[in-house]
């Protein structure tokens, strides 16, 4: 055995442990069972370090107790990139010293670690830092599952279409895709909730629509009537669940394979 | 107390319990402590009388026990909608029956079940037949985001954009969201494998594209290089992520309301 590949052996692994959007009991078996490990270290995202991180907050309303080896890692709240990649490494570097001794990780995340989420960056720096580093994804349920799920909207019935946007790309782009998709969600909808109502409205699909904040979490509130939302404050954490039944749809190809397909339109 | 809330208070509650997409690990805590309870019933689906049901196979690889309340509601592999309508509203009435009975009935499903799944049409069929019968979803871990997980390839990182279609809608379609979408998750590839194959080669886009099949199951298979699956046969589980780093982004709307958001395309 080489003295490389001891080190190797001995290096922990990096865990992104998805704990689903607010409430505890959308937290995997597997995530469960990995945060009760013994010598297992906690990391969880903070926006500055004075702030409270809700990943750690969820795990601690589900009764699991803070190890005693455990930190903040500080993901601030902007988009220059400069900045940013700055703290990813030393989140990376942080991360890299507890692996190197040895010991495990666990990535605290709010919904999915793979969608909209921190932990990718994490990694990917970890990785760039140390191509022998290990890590594993365990899956979570995303916000926009829960809220479907509480809303008893399906999110995609059998043949359904579905678009997520981060709804700061603008209206034009919103309207563009309304009637492209059966469901279209849109995260993030603060900064332009009232006119993306506005919009709706327009294309009759108010009806259709539904506001979710914080799902799953404690402090969850559910809008049916987009109307009374109009000059409202509402959290960061807020998404739309658009329905169309008016998509005009093309037919679907099944089975077995087609050599030649037929050309189709959306 | 009128006769008509003694029924209704009687009456028991449909679940629709997700049990993510083929890891028992993947089973939220919530799901789990619902199929533990004591007197609930289960119910499965299975594609015809004799066999087997995937949702049910999950449950079982957990652990858990089948209960001797349980029974098999048949959903066909048909796109015949008369014929369907058929086999809900029987699977509708042997639910209906057992809540009247004052018990709880769990429905196992596999995945998310508000994602292309068959809970929505219980759930909707069960309402239609009585106004009065309370349904809940416990949401879970969808496919796409196992894939994720299992690839170690985010589904959607900030600003990303997401769009999630059956393949069978054919190449145009296909053709005409790749430009358009960070992430493009394409379900059920097996009837036009080979062909979307070579359109990602066309786009330059197939270095970005991962195959997964029966994400989470044991049988999981996961094929980074995908000229290598022309030609073979995959399982009707099967989806592709395709990543686009080439998509051109527009400006993104954050923090507080603007009133007056320039125009902007996708």
């Amino acid at each position: 055995m080489t003295p490389r590949n001891m080190t190797e052996e001995k290096m922990g692994t990096l865990y992104g442990v998805s704990l689903g959007p607010g409430d505890p009991g959308l937290i995997t078996r597997h995530a469960w069972d990995t945060l009760q490990r013994k010598n297992i270290f906690w990391a969880y995202p903070v926006r500055n370090k004075n702030s409270d991180s809700y990943a750690l907050d969820i795990a601690l309303r589900s009764g699991l107790r803070l190890p005693t080896g455990n930190t903040a890692l500080v993901f601030p709240m902007t988009h220059d990139a400069e900045k940013l990649a700055k703290y990813w490494f030393n989140a990376a570097q942080t991360v890299h010293k507890i692996l190197k001794n040895g010991q495990d990780v666990a990535f605290l995340v709010e919904g999915d670690a793979s969608t909209y989420s921190t932990f990718g960056h994490l990694a990917r720096t970890l990785k760039a830092l140390d191509g022998a580093a290990r890590v594993q994804t365990i899956a979570g349920v995303t916000s926009f599952n829960a809220a479907a799920a509480q809303l008893q909207m399906p999110l995609a019935d059998v043949d359904d279409t579905v678009a997520i946007i981060p709804a700061g790309y603008g209206l034009p782009v919103i309207d563009d895709l309304l009637p492209r998709f059966d469901t279209l969600v849109l995260l993030k909808v603060k900064p332009l909730l009232d006119e993306i109502i506005d919009l709706l409205h327009g294309h009759g699909l108010h009806e259709h629509s539904r506001f979710i904040e914080k799902a799953g979490s404690p402090e969850e509130r559910i809008v049916h009537d987009l109307a009374t939302l109009k000059g409202q404050k509402v959290n960061y954490l807020s998404l739309m669940i658009i329905k169309n039944p008016q998509r005009e749809r093309s037919e679907v190809i099944r089975g077995c394979r087609k050599k030649n397909p037929e050309t189709q339109s959306p």
